[in-house]
Formats: structure tokens, sequence, C-alpha cells
């Protein structure tokens, strides 16, 4: 049984987009998928989401989708939360893609809205009712406007929220007004999990009330990201600042090399590749970096390790 | 083998970008299918292609993707050209699909650049290579960016269009200097098919020298469209004039019931269940008319029959 | 001289855009100018900005735009800072703006980028240098990119704020990252006052150190955005609670009414209008509400007025 | 009176949206205005339209306006009509600047919507109404998506088409499902005039039966464009083929030099520079080509003038 239900065990905390790791040829790099795990529970993450758009879910085939998710659910054996990525256009495969994860054991599926054609709320209501109607699973929505070109607008998410299946929504739409707004209209209902994409918004809308981020810089330093989470909820001002400014040098120091518009996703996980955590392969479209490229991100890489020692944060 | 090849075979016309027929539990319905291709190869298109935006690609399962290619392949029997659209986030399903095409006899396949991520040129190049290099069947690009986000910008058009197995593009930016330029940087270069998706501007492309349109009211009225490329063709202003003020009257009462962004799709298809083509069944998230909205577009959809059987267009 | 100066007196709080007061015929209302300043200035307002987006500058003749800069400059009388847009499309038209504000006693004026062409970084760089060398008030830059279509990017700011007379921006891109950005790029330089527009976002702005807001709803209840900001300021985490809750109930019920894209402009003017603080009375091409419009914006404000009252905030 | 009315003389052909020929300073370069209007009908012209984008209206000041106003009038003498761009945010200005035109002599107004808010297709009728109503000079619509962020909808054009002073419409769109809208919605009222602003697309729009092209190229070369429209209009393909790639040439080559988004601007000014035609200065904020930008740009404009001579088009 999920260890997640809407009432009793309301998710909360960093909840890494765990990157997906390859090899060369494009199949799962089982030995860095283990490291990764325990890496990022040593780190204190509070759950892993694998199959976002930080896990390239785009890119795989549906195979190492599968071998991703069973592998993910034995290797975390229940120590924390596992969510899982169904996003798809066909809602046939989400829907078997959330029956596979349940069997497997995760505790949550995450889905944003189909991302081809673009549809009104009517019919992204209709949508969401008839994939949550026809899983077993809680599930989250995710409002991701850059990558599927729709919103779910807040009065969609509070009439999708009576669905007992469907227990929070991540926002990456970085729309400060969107998301309090969602804050507002779900003030009395705590229960229901609110979730922040863009890592550098986290500790704000957590001192404001809401409930964590998913934040994918938690993959290279879960730690940095768990404690600006904890500061933030004890509202220990001077843990905020010290923890945001690594936040922020990570953002727009790392995720920019090169200019590209996968700037984030290449420094990402070459940065993690540097730390033996998994290999700087992608999923295509996208590819590695260039050898400049790769020292540019080494170096500056470097300059924030120093940092965080100097500082022992 | 199939009928496409760059040079020699070139394709020219309308090839109507086929609606799939579904059943209310959204299996296909084949009895449809077959009673749909007699009806478009009876109204004298010069190919077929399915699986495309208007064949609702992106909300049907892969089973009944499969199941659409083997059944079109067999019954149009090599009549016409049949191409299957293959575009895909997960280059390995396009792949896998591209396989499953050639192998079932089709002529060519048709690939939009990934549609989740936002990527770069270069990488759409490297993409579209790569994708190029992994099948064994000709290609199309497809150029759309109001549900891809990404256009393929002529640069890149010209760099991939000497891969063996990329003979042409179809555009659906509906951008009239876009589509001149790429006409312009292929003045010399004939076998290169460019094929525009607006049955609006088709005529008009084809003045000016273009190679014909992937019309989807071709899937209502196959006879209008070709009769319009053909008096584009042969310059027959008079017909040009006829078969265009039919083709906007579609464009305008039949298209536009209701104020949906999916206006389009539920209009053709539920027009089609009119005439017997197939059910207004459609794939989620899009799902049927109200009674209102049917009685309207019935309404409409008789004063174009009645203009047409005065006109005797 | 100035009240603001780059070093010794930077800007704190809240300011208001103050809306422009309108008689029927277009002409300024000036009765309501007094009254509305007063009004402002008793609610604690840190400065008043006019002719801003919510000053509805851009449907206003240059006759009332300088008429209206002389009456505030006048009638506030020093009390508070008085900020005025010059924001253009000709750089000559702003340039006489900011001569004539600064003669009539304003302290700052308020940029946002040229928004009929689109341009690069560098021609918004090289304008914004021009204009800062071209007159001899200090200076906040605006980012305004659903407006303007263009953004005002960090690195761009960065530069433009070793101008000696470039002392600030007002960002109202409600993009959560981009504010972050600019505050972790200036976290050194306190100096360089950064202030967010949207009033939604004010309070976690200014919780994790940033300077104030430009709200909007501070014409209609100046106390309650200064409560916020204060509380904000104090870490008093209960008050934010309860302001930031009235904040959101004004932008999701005055600001919402009829669904217009002008919706926010034209609910809190007519919102104001109520309470005799000016006459819901539009600059082209807006214009006023339909009865049943105001009726029930008339029913939400007694709503939300209540709250106040017996929350005695 | 107006040479034009909407009955009895409506505009055909080319009408070249002038460039401002401008000194280093700002000023209005009047020599080169004398110049440019006597290379402008001794091209072949059908009409001359000042103050448009290509005009660079919004980087002028109001003064240098209506110079250009007075200037072009008096010069142009009623040999063909004068068209001027009163596009504005602020209605009082447009109107002031019609009734100075209509004072000058000039033929016709033409508006794009105001540019800065975002309004509704009900305010924006509104606003063109009021517009209309305002001034006694006949008026074009201008539809200009890509500055403006506002699409004037069809049936927003055949509502306003009724208006006797509203004579006609310049679609800068490029989209052409948009323009033959337009034409299907007016085929039987060939008075009310439809041109398009993109001269990439204009052969084929004349062939489908619209009435022109207001192509910023022919500033450079009116010949050309004149000689293409000429030949769209006999339907001489030969003629349509040759002059069209020459157009083709120039957009694809003197519009795209330094990859800017001014590109076009500042390729096409500096171009005419090259002839005389006026000096390489623009309105702030654009600036001048780089030298190496100059020297690529003379390169290809000399490749090209070659050609011409060549082909003695």
């Amino acid at each position: 049984m999920s260890l997640l239900t809407k009432t009793n065990f309301p998710l909360r905390g960093i909840i890494p987009p765990m990157i997906t790791p390859l090899n060369a040829d494009g199949a799962l790099d089982s030995a860095s998928v283990q490291k990764l795990i325990e890496h990022l529970i040593a780190g204190g993450v509070h759950g892993i989401f694998i199959l976002g758009t930080t896990g390239e879910f785009s890119g795989l085939s549906y195979q190492v989708r599968r071998e991703l998710i069973t592998q993910t659910c034995e290797l975390v054996a229940g120590r924390v939360p596992v969510l899982v990525g169904i996003t798809d256009v066909s809602i046939e495969e989400s829907i078997a893609l959330a029956d596979y994860a349940e069997e497997a054991g995760a505790d949550a599926v995450v889905a944003a809205p189909p991302f081809y054609i673009t549809i009104d709320q009517s019919e992204m209501y209709s949508y969401f009712k008839q994939l949550a109607d026809g899983i077993s699973i809680p599930m989250f929505l995710y409002n991701m406007p850059s990558h599927t070109k729709l919103i779910i607008e807040v009065d969609t998410v509070v009439k999708l929220s009576s669905h007992e299946r469907i227990i929070g929504l991540k926002d990456s739409s970085a729309h400060g007004v969107y998301f309090q707004s969602l804050c507002h209209a779900f003030r009395d209902q705590p229960d229901f999990v609110l979730m922040v994409g863009p890592e550098e918004m986290m500790a704000e809308t957590v001192l404001m009330g809401s409930h964590g981020g998913v934040c994918g810089g938690a993959n290279l330093f879960p730690e940095v990201y768990v404690g600006l989470y904890e500061a933030a909820v004890k509202r220990d001002f001077g843990k905020v600042k010290e923890f945001q400014a690594v936040v922020m040098e990570i953002s727009t120091k790392i995720y920019q090399v090169g200019g590209y518009k996968s700037s984030y996703m290449k420094g990402l996980k070459t940065a993690m590749s540097f730390r033996g955590l998994c290999q700087a392969q992608f999923a295509s479209p996208l590819y590695p970096f260039s050898e400049e490229e790769v020292e540019e991100l080494r170096k500056r890489l470097i300059e924030i390790t120093n940092q965080l020692e100097l500082k022992k944060v």
C-alpha cells in the first residue's frame, strides 16, 4: 500500500526529480541508479521522483522507463516515498505505466497534461478525471507550461482536488502569482500538497507556507536543498540566506554553461558525473558538452564545492 | 520497395492526413478505415498520410497505431503511396514504428521534432540525422511549431536534405514567409518535396511552384481539394476561385463550431460521421460535441453540400 | 534635489503605482488626484509612482501626463518620494518627460524598454545607457515582459547598474527565478533597489531580502499592503499570513470580474470609485464595466471590507 | 480631398512603407526625403506609406513625424496617394496626427491597435470605432501581431469595415490562413482593400485576388516589386518566377546580416545608403552595423545588383 494518502501522510520536503543514469548506448546504467539512490537518501531527501522532466522521461523508451521503476522501487525499499512520472500524450500509455508503477511498489504517480495538442480547461479537467479514474494509485498534477504549452488553471485544480486519488500538485511554471493563488485556494486544505519546481523559489514558497520543492540540484548536493528546506521551515533566516546563496550559485553557474536551451540538463548531469554519480550520457535529442564546455563546468563546480567546504554548510 | 524515392518519383498532389476512425471504447473502427480509404482513393487523392496530427496520433496507444498501419497498407495495396507519422518524444519508439511501417509496406514516414523539451537547431539537426540513420525507409520532415514549440529552420532543412532518406518536408506553420524561404532554398532541387499543411494556403503555394498539400478537409470532400490542386497546377483561375471558396467555407464554418481549440478536429470528424465515413469518437483528451453543437454543425454542412451540388464542383 | 540617491537614501517599502483619476471626457480629475494622494499618504505608503501601467500612462495624452506630474509633485510636497513613469517608444519623448518631471520636483523616473519593435540585449543596453545619459534625475529600470515583449536580462541589469543615475529595478515579470537571480546578482549591493510588481509575491520576496513592492492594490487599501510589508520586514508570520490572505482575496475577487484581459484595471479603478477615490473612467481603449459587472464587483468588495473590519487589520 | 475613397478609387499595387531618412543627430534628412520620393515614384510605386514600422515611427519624436508628413505631402504633390501611419498608444495623439496629416494633404491614415496593454476584441473594436469617428480622413487597419501582441480578428475587421472611413487593411502577420480568411470574408466587397505586409508573400496573395503589398524592399528596388506585382496581376508566371527569385534573394541576404532581431531594418537602410538614397542612421534603440557587417552587406548587395543587371529585370 502507498506510503502516501491524502489525509494521513501528506508529502513534505525535498523530492529530487532524479536524473536517469544512462550508458553510452542508451541503456539504463543500473550501477549508477543504485549509487545515486543511496546518495540521495544519505542526503536526507524526503522522497524520490523518477521519470520527471529532469529524469528525461520523454527521451526514454518504455522499456527503460519500466526498468527504472522496478529498480528504484526495489532499491529504495520503502525508506522514502517513490513518485513516478507517467506524463504521456496517450492516456492509455499513462494508465499502463501507472499500473506498472503501482505493481512495482511506487507510492504515487505524477502527470502533466498531454503535451502535443492544445486543449481547453474543460478538456484538461476531463482528461485528468479520466486518468485518475483509470488508475488505483495516488496522483499528483504537474503544471509545466514551458513544456506542455498548457496551464492547469487554479479553478481546474480546485475541481480536480476533490478526486480521492489526486493528492497534490507540483508547479514548475516559475510564476509567483500562480503559485500564491494556488496556496490561497488551498489555504484550508493542508493535506493537498503544493510543491514548487524551480529550486530558486523553494525557500520563499516554504516560508509562505507551502510544502516543499522538487529540486533538480538535489541530485547533485541533496544536503544543500534539504538544509535550505529545513531552514525555511524553522525560519532560520541566517541559514536560509547561506543555503539560498549556494542554490543561486548552482543555478547561475552550473545550469548556464554554453547558453543552450538544454544547459540545465547538460550542466546538472555532467556535474554529477564529476562526482561519480552517473555518466554524462543523455537521451536523444540531447548530447554531451564539448570538451571546452566540460572544463568550464568543472572549474565552476570546483569553486562551488570549495565554498561549500569553507562554509561547512 | 517504397513507391517513393528522392529522384525518380517525387510525391505531388493532395495527401490527406487521414483521421483515425475509432469506436466508443477507443479501439480502431476497422470497418470505417476500409470505407474511408476507398472514399479517399475514389476522390482522387495522390497519397494517404496516417498518424499525423489530424490522425490524432498523439492520443493513440502504440497498439492502435500498429493496427492502423497494417490495415491501411493492406487496404491501399499500392494504389497510392502510404505515409506514416512516427513523431514521438523517444527516438527509439519512432524508429520502432518506422521499422514496423516499412515491414507493413508503407512508402515513407513523417517526423516532427520531439515535442516535450525545447532544443536548439544543432540538437534538432543531430536528432533528425540520428533518426534518418536509424531507419531504412524514406522520411519527410514535419514542421509544426504550434504543437512542438520548435521551428525547423530553413538552414537546418537544407543541411538535412542531403541525407539520402530525407525526401521532403511538410510545413504546417501557416507562415507564408517561412514557406517561400523554403521554396527559394530548394528552387533548383525539384525532387525535394515541399508540401503545405494549412489547406487554406494550398492553392497559392502550388501556384508559386510547390508540390501539394496535406489537407485535412480532403478526408471529407477529397474531390474538392484534388480539384483545387489540379486547377492550381493548370493555372485555371476560374476553377481556383470556385474551389478556394468552398475550401474557405469549410475552414470558417465546419472548423469553428463551439470556439474550442479543438474545433477543427471535432468539426472535421463529426462532419465525416454525418457522411457515414466514421463515428464521432475521439482519442482522449478530446470528446464529442454537445447535441446543440452537432445540430449547428449539421446545418452548416448541409449549406455547404447544397452549394457544392448547385455548382457541381 | 531628489530625495533619492543611490547610496544615501535607497527606496524601501510600498510604492503604489497610482491610478490616474479621469473625468468622463478624458481630462484629469484634479479633485480626485488630491483626495487619492492624501489617502495614500495617510495609508503609510513609502513613495508614490505615477504614470506606470496601472496609471494607464500609455492611454494618456502628453498634456494629461504633464498635468499629473505637476499636480502630484505639488500635492505630495516632499512628504514621500515621487517617481514618474517615462516609458515611451521614442527616447526623445522620454527624455522630455524626464526633464519635465525633474523640473516639477519629482525624485526619480521609471523606464521600461521601448515596446514596439523587438530588440536584442545589446540594443537594450545601449538604449538605457543613452536614456540615462540624456537625463539628470535618478532612474529605475522597469522589467515588464507581458507588455513590452522584452526581458531586461540579469546581465544587462548588472551592466547598467554601474551608471550613476540607474538606482534600481522594478520587476513585473512575476517570474520567481528571474527575481531571485536579480537578488543574487545584487546580494552585495543593497543600495541597488529591487522591487517586485505583482503584489501577490511581495511578502515572499521581502522575506528573502528584497526591498518592497509596487502594489496596485495599495491604491485601494494602502494600509493592507503597508501592513504586509512591515510584517514581512519584522518576520511576524502571523501578520504576514493574515494580510497575505486579504491581498489574495483582492487578487482573486476584485481583479477578476468579467474575465477580461483588462479585469485588473477595471476592477481596481471601479472598486476605488465605490470608496470615492476616483471615477470609474478609463483611458481608451478601456471602457467601464456593465451594470451587472459593477454590481458583482460591489458585492465582492463588501465581503472583503467586512472581513477587514472584523479582523481589524 | 483624398485621392482615396472606398468605392471610387480603391488602392491597388505596391505601396512602399517608406524608410525615414535621418541625420546622425536624429533630425530629418530632408535632402534624402526628396531624393527617395523621386526614386520611388520613378520606380512606379502606386502610393507611399510613411511612418509605418519600416518608417521607424515608434522611434521618432512627434516633431520629426510632423516634419516628415509635411515634406512628403508637398514633394509627392498628388502624383500618388500618400498614406500616413498614426499608430500610437494614446488615441488622442493618433487623432492629432491624423488631423495634421489631413491638413497637410495626405490621402489616408493607417493605424495598428494600441500596443502596450493587452485587450480583448470588444475593446479593439471600440477603440478603432472611436478612432475612425474622431478623424475625418480615410483609414486603413494594420494587423501587426509581432509588434502589438494583438490580432485584429476577421470578425472584428468585418464589423469595422462598415464604417465609412475604414477602407482597407494591411496585414503583416505573415499568417497565410488569416489572410485567406480575410480575402474570403471580403470576397464580394472588392472595394475593401486588402494588402499584405511581408513582400515574400505578395505575389501569391495577388495571384489569389488580393490588392497589393506594402513591400519594404521597394524602398531599395521599387521596380522589382512593381514588376512582380504587375506580373502577378497579368498572371505572367515566367516573370513572377524571375522577380520572386530576386525578392527572396533580398529577403534571405540583405535582411539577415548579423542575426539581429533588427537585421531587416539595418540591412534595408544600410543597403539604401550604398545607393545614395539615405544615410545609414537609425532612430534609437537601433544603431548602425559594425564595419564588418557593412562590408558583408555590401558584398551581398553587389551580387544581387549584378544578377539584376544580367537579367535586365
